[in-house]
């Protein structure tokens, strides 16, 4: 029988992109899911295939009340929920993303005084030192692993702008819990998800739907050389799910595959199973285009999870599309294109 | 007239042993004053000069109802509260000190939802990276300057254990409300504060109690051999009241004195004043006894307030025993000092 069977569970965030997913996969593992999600960026009918199963609060998380409310009486809470974007938004929205600090300072006080058992918290990527991903050679690492991004060891701290320090920050405090009351949880640092259900403001799905618009030249934000190890959603569900089962001491495990991309062959292997080939690309270098190279090290997953992702970014991209192809209006697509919603 | 008279200013944590000064000469200086503190280390009779002026609110400040109503139709705020103690307490109680996210958070959300023109953050010297502070002699800084510590600079995030993270992620967050808001405010990075109203959970007041409990061999926390830079109360309350007068772009600005004193000539220059020699000191390296050496560049508060601070360090000692062998009953101290109270 599941871990999760009869489990009283709360996903924060969860009529999101990623957060969907996992509720699916909750209600599968027979687990009593409840889903609380302002529908700020996540969609109600992201969780079509379990919303009879679920109970569903629609309510903001950076409110006490809604903290307190949703998080009594649960066994384990997944908390998704934060203010988030694509690169473009996370540039100039920092008065926005540093309400992170007090979603999870909220969401974990109330963890605690509802006492419940185990904390998933989604860390991410962005908590490692911008420095170990920059385009110098001297500095940078091709496989990040969980010990270099450490708010007590010195060069282990310069977090990914307000939201990748927010993040950070999130892992520190739940370990404090830990430390000085026992809370037992896990921080799981997410990698470049992509899959079903996300929308423009990411690269992938982005370059996706400029393949469907026919985009030429097609546009890509920056040179295109930086590396990425975008993983799909269902491995970083997997991982979740295994993280908060058999991780106790809120330490941060790395969510990620070690199979790396270049942003312009992650831009050509879409166009080439879209089936598109534009005259042209053109990269904006105007536009921010993040990190140098960033890809998880997947040594301590193995250890502590016994997994490791097992997606190949073809096979992704090629359900991504499938998705994608099924359910995007072309209409909304152009509108969302023509809002500037590509990647923000 | 005072920049502050006929405001409307919120002072959290204002029982407190700084924040109870601040109040008194805000109160001085013509202003409508309204105190909030959940007492748990504040004291009303810190107030006792200024009760019948202000309007006082016992209130917990982490519980967003707090904060929304104390800061409402506020045209500054002063924002002191937050989980703090001695030394001893900052090494255990981390589960404690990362609520100080949740209170910042909610404090800056709830100042900016309600249009409040100014904030006066309480930041700290424990924002500083403690390799600048450590007895490396190739690593250390003899006076820390507020470049020095900043979350986007490689080498210069660091922060002195969750205290001083929750500290720097505050400024970080208030300089975000700025970036994309326009809020106008300040970060005051308070350096070893001491003077009247303070307890013996800080090593100056414990010093004082050590004396008068004729404590023999004389406990000392540590080798003695730390450097402070030790900063009377009302200077620190000066430079608090200028700061939020004359900067507004939310930058963070050292208030501390850079006059520095080892520990041991702190406790002897103590011991003296009291007119107390003990036989012998003796020296727990059992203890925490922080970073090794701490005092501020007192350039941009010169450069940007037009100040620095006014009191030798034997002068404030003298002013803080003279206040403190008027109030102390021998008897609460030695209670205190059997219930561990010191340094904690």
């Amino acid at each position: 029988m599941s871990y999760y069977a009869n489990k009283k569970v709360l996903v924060t965030g969860g009529a999101s992109f990623i957060g969907s997913h996992l509720v699916d996969k909750l209600v599968d593992a027979g687990a009593s899911v409840t889903v609380v999600d302002d529908l700020s960026s996540g969609k109600k009918e992201n969780l079509a295939l379990s919303m009879k199963q679920i109970s569903f609060i629609e309510g903001d998380i950076r409110m006490q009340s809604v903290a307190n409310k949703t998080t009594k009486g649960k066994d384990i809470v997944f908390h998704l929920a934060n203010v988030h974007g694509g690169r473009g938004f996370i540039e100039t929205n920092p008065g926005e993303l540093v309400q992170n600090f007090m979603i999870d300072g909220n969401v974990f006080y109330y963890c605690h005084k509802n006492t419940v058992e185990r904390i998933c918290y989604t860390s991410s990527a962005c908590a490692y030192p911008t420095s170990l991903q920059s385009a110098d050679p001297k500095k940078q690492v091709r496989y990040l692993s969980e010990e270099m991004a450490n708010p007590f060891k010195e060069g282990a701290a310069l977090a990914d702008g307000e939201y990748g320090w927010a993040k950070l920050m999130g892992e520190m405090a739940l370990k404090a819990y830990n430390k000085q009351f026992g809370v037992k949880g896990v921080s799981c640092r997410l990698f470049t998800v992509y899959g079903p259900r996300e929308n423009e403001s990411h690269a992938i799905i982005a370059f996706i739907g400029r393949a469907m618009l026919r985009q030429d030249p097609y546009e890509i934000w920056g040179t295109g050389q930086q590396d990425r190890n975008f993983t799909f959603v269902d491995d970083i569900v997997d991982g979740l799910l295994l993280s908060a089962e058999r991780v106790t001491d809120c330490r941060a495990v790395n969510l990620g595959t070690d199979e790396i991309t270049k942003i312009i062959d992650a831009a050509k292997t879409v166009c080439r199973i879209v089936g598109y080939q534009p005259s042209k690309f053109s990269f904006d270098l105007s536009k921010p285009e993040g990190v140098h190279i960033r890809a998880a090290s997947i040594e301590n997953q193995k250890k502590w999870l016994g997994w490791s992702p097992r997606t190949s970014f073809d096979d992704g991209i090629r359900k991504t599309i499938d998705w994608y192809s099924k359910n995007v209006d072309v209409q909304a697509l152009r509108a969302n294109f023509e809002k500037r919603l590509f990647e923000r």
